[in-house]
């Protein structure tokens, strides 16, 4: 798309001999000499790149901006003017750390106007920080955060562009209990329980071959969970879930590769069966909320896929 | 300890040919013919028996209560002194209800001095009513109540005479992961469940083979219990349970017919094996309570032992 | 249905030459001779009567009662067993107050068994307290009280027995905005009122010809109404009333003479039109509830009827 | 005041022969004849006195009441209509304790109407049981108790007849720093202390000299306290005390032996001094309430008078 | 003040023939040639402009500022050094939206440094935005926003330079019943209304010719506003209003386009009117808070100046 | 390490002659000719310099910063990358005050990238600002601040670089009453008081001889102190205190000079001694804590050291 050379303004000072074709340096920019950025990137005005710094193709670094030493930007990567990076976490004038953190922004992660990105973080695949965000902590793959300190508010939708509409699909009819409705993610369906309630109170029940389509061999339940906080991010090869809110609400983010939904379970007689190869994230949590989970498979760490990369090229095999 | 012949005090009153030997019947006291009572029971002063009561033996009932149609009274009850019964639900002076409802004190039940009793209740075999309790729902066996209105804070102890003393044997280490920990009442036990805790909350696990000792064919969670009700009072046949307060807390009664037991269930990790002919109830729960159970069995309404009497007769035949 | 002469029970002692006619005094009840009995009661088993004391007709007392000097009790009054009444607010032995505090139960009064009234107290025509409590206020026509101290529960449904089931008419469809709903009461009705909601909270909105009847001369809210606490209990012979829940919820007890109903309003757009006489009685205030009303009126003390026998003898004379 | 001989109603059973002089019996009462009956009582229609029985002079006892062995009633007590005693806290028919336990009610006492004592308890002289309360533990001396269970609600004021009105004192006017306000107890004072506020919070201070007249030799702070309990109940020989509640509010009963005054301690800048020979009293803690207290003595067990009786003699020798 | 032409700095690129008399543009600054910049401006070092942005008269643009394509800014505004805009709300490097976001900065706005603002909103005229705050909706005219997210904290005072000091009015003397207090703004004032307490709770009133100078024609209550949100933000040509709030808290900013005051609501019995063409706003809504408003005309859309430039004109028009 | 001169990059404009040796000035930045900077200063890229500012030697300026007229920045401070500050705090465009407000950052300081500060503060000596923070007030020397607005989150440990951690020293064994440990800072030392704990709740006490080494002249509380607040922050020359969170909890920072330490007071039995010639700290106050402190001195306001500086000098010299 991009022609052979890159295009260097008159104002620009570029110091560096690793620069990808098409990329462009406008005014006032000025890259050091170890700088490696790729093709077709848009380095605008007053942008500073310094040496340990590598760029993919695809970027576009908005003005104001400062690359610096221990910097690593994939493709495809979005960063707003002033958005400010560090590589230092208690940073005091003339005393050097011995190694400078790396801060690593995954392809097609966009950073946000004037966000601040503390060091030694992972901005996850398509994640989105939003304008003004201070990032304290790792970014998972997709996720929108936003605030100071910023908190995951949402996940990206399956075009990749706008957060997630969360759907009120979850308020499904209380008395359709038993009927599965299909989500489009993978086999994943959610469905109203069983639920025996008298004035002593309520008793919702989940049994193999009424509801539950496995002989649970675990049975797990997650409670604690900070507000901000976010769980699950991984997949399974075969192990298949049940999920339910026994206590308070949280939401629940399918992703099966290729369709991402979001599910909020605020009931204690709301199911949601997760199936293999869907990758599953958990945040918005109730403070106290309770959630438990009926697996269809004992513990084997084996089963696990923690990498979105690799879950994705895994679904791709598949397809 | 009693001779043939019921004691009449000079000034007693009594107008009934069936009462039992060795019965005393004290003075101002007064009974009319319908009127049944077995033998060695003692009626003392001020004490008014009206037609349609019977009443078992070894029965005390102290001065000032009257015994109003209706009643039905088993063997070594006691009633304390002004105890007030009640035979209409909504009294209004020259309108009588087509028949006056009946109250049921079981055998060994115990009624506090000057607790009034509203009309229709049973009160369980062995049952305590507090002094000057206002009793306004049924009352399980052996359950001790308190209040206005009665709530139950207890149940009687295995010597049938004091309340239980919750034991402090909830609070196993928090690190004896896995340790059983008998209680003394058929093979049921508490353990400390594996937790796996990090900054994003904490996860509990129920595994077979790791501390469960059953596949669970089925799982259920209780919540929404108002703070003064009770649930279980029932034991299965054949159907282990392992239980656990999701979230909140609760206690459970625990008898095997010889034994009884309390525990609190206060934490996520603390698990309790119910065993199979063990009478079982849950109680004290807090606000927000949810108490989850994992059953070896499908629902099966025929394995359960509702009728206390009937399990203690189970119990025996066993022995 | 009772013969021209009392009867006495041999073991009975009537001091008192002012029995009337079909009374019966039955064993060991006790009566001191400045009492006076009306007709047709039934004094039974160790009741004791003092000398100021004037009992209605068909009155019942029940065993283990004590009516004390100042008690003044109206017709078809039921008193149940060992319930038990004072005259002195801080009762010491050897010292009496100048005069003994006077409690009334108007006709048609029900007192619980074992119930406990307080002295200098009225308890209003038909109103029922509930066994065991203990009466510390005076309580309103027909109101139902129970606990200790006693609280307002209900109010006699139109029948006179039961209490009012609080019907479930307040959850009108929140989309019939504007209709009117008839309760049965006068002319009384509930509606849904318009609310405008947008992200910057609700409106709701009361305007005369749309909804609201009269234009408001006056308009007055109520607020930090204690939650055991009843407001109104009187009825207007003109002026018309428009009652909201401006926040939090209450119930009203609507009256007019033949039938009674309770509305809950629970929203703070859900509208009660009170018609000119009908008896209104707002009580289960939530914490911090507000009620407001617009008035078709002015504020005139002549406009109100407070006392219910009066309302009654009004509504009788419309008919 | 009373004649010679005691009076006994002819249809009274009276079977002991130890009755004072002046006392009366009255109709369908029964006394066993263990009791021991002072002089000058008042014993209602259908009383039940047991054997082991001690009643003082000048005392009370209105209809329906039994006294149970176990009982010792000081002088001048008063024990309402139909008020409950017990003497075995789990009462089995047919089981008897070794030893029934002992209600101790000491002079000056009122039980209200319908009360239920419970067994083993002591009712300080003075002290008022109100109706229908039902008493679960000791009541200090002159304090006023209402409920199920019973709390300590008020105490008696100077006159010994009233509860005490509790006085607008305490709100002093927070400008009036230092000033000390006479309570007309003993030398007692409160006065408000200097306080340091700006942004950052509030600092109150308490220095010899400058409010505190004496230096501290002891600081301690009370904390945790339940909202229904009491603390004090005691009088120092010379110890002098400052008193604050430092967080939250309680009440302060002061008694000289002849005046008796209440001082709500609301607020951390508020000061109250406690002279020696004073009876002091702390109660109606909020939850959460700090009373901080600084004394001018060490820690020394024989300053203390914890025998109200005895504080009342070593006042009058003192006068 | 300035000269007739730009100056230009000798290191500044300036491409846009559209610069307005007297404007300087400083050292590193570079403008795109489709800019548009009045006269009289102070672009300083580092600011980037792009081609489609209009720059009205007398406008600071402090160093590190970029003027994004979409930016229309008005007269007198300043944008504070490193404060940073936006035109996508959700960047993707390479994808562009069909058309980018315009944000408005109106007349006499100030952006404070650093502040982060996000696309497509409107920032009133003499608006603040705090130091470090990030916008993420329309700020109204005047309003002063801080945080992250910006919230309204205040409102400009008269003079237009500080935030409005909440004056302590509101706590008119609660015995002033009916005293009408100025504002001095329009003829609005302020007064304690009428209340009626007593145990049952406290009850306010208005009433026309007692304090309410109108006939109310509708009522409207106001509630579920969330704490960050501002409601009216408009002016009536003739409509009188009366406000109250009924439960918890809230602050009315008035304004009669020379005078501008604000008034904290705090009481049900504290009643502000609020004049026709007085413009008024309400904001710092308590949680629960319900503003409860009489009107004196029915609903009339053609009555509301909704405009704030519109509603200076008119006024500007009537003086 | 710095040679005599200062360096200049080609494309730096550096108009200053003040500029001290070892100074090196990159590219696009921009130092007006009334500046003042030290020696081995580092001034990055696209770095603005007004007239009035100060700066220290080895002070590390990075790139996009603005250094405002105003501005005086003590030796050794690092100023984050896109850091900003401001002079004006209500600026409008063509408005200037009569003066603007001077910021300082005192020796050592770091501010962190993309902060932003408010005009007229102080930033102490060593404390650090962390990325992103708003900072709207003063920071102590060493404090560590952050967030929008920012609060204080910690102290810097005595290595001067990280923040402190808080050690688990508080939790002292309960049952080592009495047991002096030592802190490590000056004589300081945390000790468990005796507690006297029953039904009625507890009382901790504080008794010279015991446990307390110094008869308390004054004691003081303190209360309401806002979440986000800071007291303390001075040393005693010789006034020895002792500390104990009455309710509530706190925490303390030490300062000898040398070692600095902190402690969680999180229970009322939990005392700190304070001894003299310490830099005292009180922060991270829980809502409703309350701080008791017992003096060994009467308030004399020439015994505080308030200037940290000062008493680091106290400190050396005592050495």
């Amino acid at each position: 798309m991009s022609s052979a050379e890159p295009f260097l303004h008159p104002q620009a000072m570029c110091e560096s001999n690793s620069v990808g074709a098409g990329t462009r340096i406008w005014a006032f920019a000025h890259v050091l000499p170890g700088a490696k950025i790729g093709s077709s990137c848009n380095i605008c005005d007053h942008v500073f790149i310094e040496n340990d710094v590598v760029v993919g193709d695809d970027v576009t670094v908005k003005c104001g901006v400062q690359l610096w030493d221990g910097l690593r930007i994939g493709n495809g990567v979005f960063i707003g003017p002033n958005a400010t990076f560090t590589n230092d976490r208690f940073p005091r004038s003339k005393q050097y750390p011995d190694q400078f953190l790396t801060t690593t922004l995954e392809d097609g992660a966009s950073i946000g106007a004037n966000a601040t990105i503390l060091p030694g973080l992972r901005i996850g695949a398509g994640a989105m920080v939003g304008a003004g965000a201070v990032v304290t902590r790792d970014v998972p793959p997709n996720a929108v955060v936003v605030g100071n300190p910023a908190v995951i508010v949402s996940y990206r939708d399956s075009s990749g562009v706008e957060p997630l509409k969360a759907p009120e699909r979850c308020s499904t009819n209380p008395d359709d209990v038993g009927v599965r409705q299909k989500l489009g993610v993978g086999s994943c369906w959610i469905e109203r329980l069983p639920n025996f309630e008298d004035m002593r109170g309520s008793l919702a029940v989940l049994e193999h071959g009424k509801g539950l389509p496995f002989v649970p061999k675990r049975v797990f339940w997650v409670f604690n969970v900070p507000t901000r906080d976010v769980r699950g991010e991984h997949a399974h090869h075969k192990c298949e879930q049940f999920l339910v809110a026994a206590h308070g609400a949280l939401s629940v983010v399918l992703d099966d590769g290729v369709t991402r939904e979001e599910v909020r379970l605020d009931s204690p007689t709301l199911g949601l069966y997760l199936a293999p190869m869907v990758w599953g994230i958990q945040y918005k949590f109730e403070r106290d909320a309770v959630l438990m989970i009926a697996a269809s498979e004992p513990y084997d760490g084996s089963d696990y896929i923690r990498d979105y990369a690799q879950f994705r090229h895994l679904v791709a095999d598949q397809q």
